[in-house]
């Protein structure tokens, strides 16, 4: 354990240029395949490992998923995770789309392995956009040959733009990070919701390193980063059919990572991925703040995220962000309906700092500085529960009369 | 139980007026007392029996409770659901009040008890408003002596209209129950949420019968009836601090219901109930439309409700629903995370009768149809599950920008 501490605390972290291909071993490609109608629009991304990478993936607990989905997490299993790319389209989620959909999924994979000389199974598929619709397959699969014949380092932005559906801007971002015992990158690229046609928000996201990992401990790695960084953001409480993040380890930078070298590997991680999931929030759609929720003094994490969770996912405390009005009522009555211990009487609010509710009673007096402090783009609320050392935080948005305009429109 | 369904088979209900003065033994009276600022405007109300009264009470589960809701529930406790009247006003939650807020609920109750002539015990408080505000208890005291000395049968309509906030309509119901036994009657009034002060969606509903009903048996009948009406409605997923539902029998009708009579009972409550329920919907904070949203075919009734609320409460098919746009697809979504379980192979989903997802396909031919039942004022969302026999029904509203504008404006 002085050991791990050791090497953590002198883990230096700092960004570089490139997202996903910025680490060595990666090459990438995007093209314009013909799922999204319009002429040129960058629609269909391969991120291809120069020799073979272990690979990883988190997918959405939702029992409705979508083919790319199913086939992903098989090819996972089939491989235990070594493969050597990842396939995605934006325009068309392959959603609700029977056993065409199935094998349009395969088929992708098949494509990309074709081309690149290796089983289907070690290719990852994801896809993004209208559920409903079937894949345009003739299109995509020119689209993958096309790709797959253009792969090249330092593309990343192309990438992270043709995963877009109406996202308002790329999300991408790298860093490079410097142990004792040697250095590697992290990149990663991800999307959020749009409008294209409003439809299901899908998140999805793409995490490369040339650090040399076994699948395992890949596959444990971002399942912690996650947890507090895509995991830890909601913008309208919906999961979708869709929902991926993906990992893929080169091993080209020669630095093996151990358990003394994890904690670093996890700051690389934590490091891309949450102004990636930030991105998303940001962009969420209709959102004009970010939202921090930060729950501390709980009992347990689990209770912490809990209480945060309700409380972003509150239409009542997202319009009253939305409208800069300072109303802990709101965060009182949503952390009360959580679902977890709770006490009134030990519970305090803060809003960017200014204490408003604390012994049971309001501080209304401060409600004017903290309706000044929520005009900000970025929000912060604070609660303490008084019941045990436990903290989390969840980064949501506000909720305008945008979301409804982009989601209450006829898909047409 | 030959019997039972014997007596429920020859019992008729027919809609009377008169609200919850409509049962004989039940006095009303509606006061401005002061609370609201807007010179005249009910917001006081006083229901009182003319002897005494079998009471029960169903209370808020959010863990921040307001002070109206601590009383109450100790008064039914100590008394064990014997009692003489409840005092209800509006324009002030009591909630997050601390001590004094404890002490101004009691206070209400000893001044309706003192001027009735009974026990503090045997009055039930309930209040709704702004939270986080001291309620200005000397006006109350005033008014509640007022209403008090003012108390008359056949006003129950005043009553409906004081406990508003800004609910677009009062709403209250009654029926005549007869049974081949004998008749009684039923009356009811309830609130829903409003814009006064943008705040906290408060749902409070009081239940009147002059059946002979022993407490416990008034309680589970409450209950029951709750169950499939006033627990069954969402406007925003959003539980209150205040949410109180009382009922009070008078006995005056002479008809003491037993097991045999039960049946009937509940059928004169579901009566009552369900219009006042599907009321609060209807004037739910910027709702246009209300949506029925029935789940068929799920292996137990509680994951059909599961499944229903989710439903109800995405914000997806919520804003779809109130953009006329027949996205079946969010429905599906919606049902997949719902925490039950679910195989979209067997789902199917129908907008107004008409079939949109079947077999894991969608029936995009029949959007258009279902685009025009959209339309609509009432909207039914019809979802099998293919997984059992259970079903229930939840009935939400659409989400509007209007809800985004009453809740987002500053509390000045």
């Amino acid at each position: 354990m002085a050991d791990v501490l050791h090497a953590a605390r002198h883990t230096s972290i700092a960004p570089i240029e490139g997202g996903v291909t910025a680490p060595t071993g990666f090459r990438s490609a995007a093209v314009h395949s013909g799922v999204k109608a319009k002429t040129g629009a960058l629609d269909l991304a391969v991120v291809a490992v120069d020799t073979f990478a272990s690979m990883a993936g988190l997918f959405t607990t939702n029992l409705a998923q979508a083919a790319p989905v199913v086939v992903s997490r098989r090819h996972l299993e089939v491989t235990r995770g070594s493969g050597c790319a990842i396939v995605v389209n934006s325009g068309c989620a392959n959603a609700c789309t029977g056993e065409d959909g199935m094998a349009h999924a395969r088929r992708m994979a098949e494509e990309v392995a074709s081309a690149l000389g290796c089983q289907p199974e070690q290719v990852l598929v994801a896809s993004t956009g209208v559920i409903g619709v079937a894949l345009p397959i003739d299109s995509v699969v020119a689209g993958i040959q096309d790709a797959c014949s253009s792969l090249a380092h330092g593309r990343g932005s192309e990438a992270a733009r043709a995963i877009m559906t109406t996202d308002p801007f790329p999300k991408e971002h790298a860093v490079r990070v410097t142990t004792p015992r040697g250095s590697f990158s992290v990149g990663g690229m991800a999307k959020g919701s749009g409008m294209i046609e409003p439809n299901m928000a899908t998140m999805l996201g793409f995490i490369t390193t040339d650090a040399q990992v076994e699948p395992a401990m890949l596959q444990r790695v971002l399942a912690e980063s996650a947890r507090d960084t895509f995991n830890a953001i909601t913008v309208d409480g919906e999961c979708s059919t869709n929902d991926s993040l993906f990992a893929m380890a080169s091993g080209n930078s020669g630095l093996a990572i151990d358990e003394e070298l994890y904690p670093a590997l996890l700051d690389g991680l934590l490091s891309v991925s949450r102004p990636l999931a930030l991105g998303i929030v940001r962009g969420g759609e209709g959102a004009t703040k970010v939202i921090a929720v930060s729950v501390y003094d709980a009992a347990t994490a689990d209770e912490a995220r809990q209480v945060a969770r309700t409380i972003a996912n509150s239409p009542l405390v997202k319009t009253a962000v939305h409208g800069a009005d300072p109303n802990w009522g709101r965060i009182v009555a949503a952390a009360g309906r959580a679902g977890v211990r709770f006490d009134m009487q030990r519970v305090t609010v803060r809003i960017g700092g200014i204490l408003l509710f604390e012994n049971g009673l309001p501080h209304d007096e401060s409600a004017p500085k903290a309706a000044e402090i929520l005009k900000r783009d970025t929000v912060d609320i604070e609660v303490s529960l008084g019941a045990g050392s436990a903290s989390a935080t969840i980064w949501g948005c506000d909720l305008s009369a945008e979301y409804v305009r982009i989601n209450g429109e006829y898909r047409t």
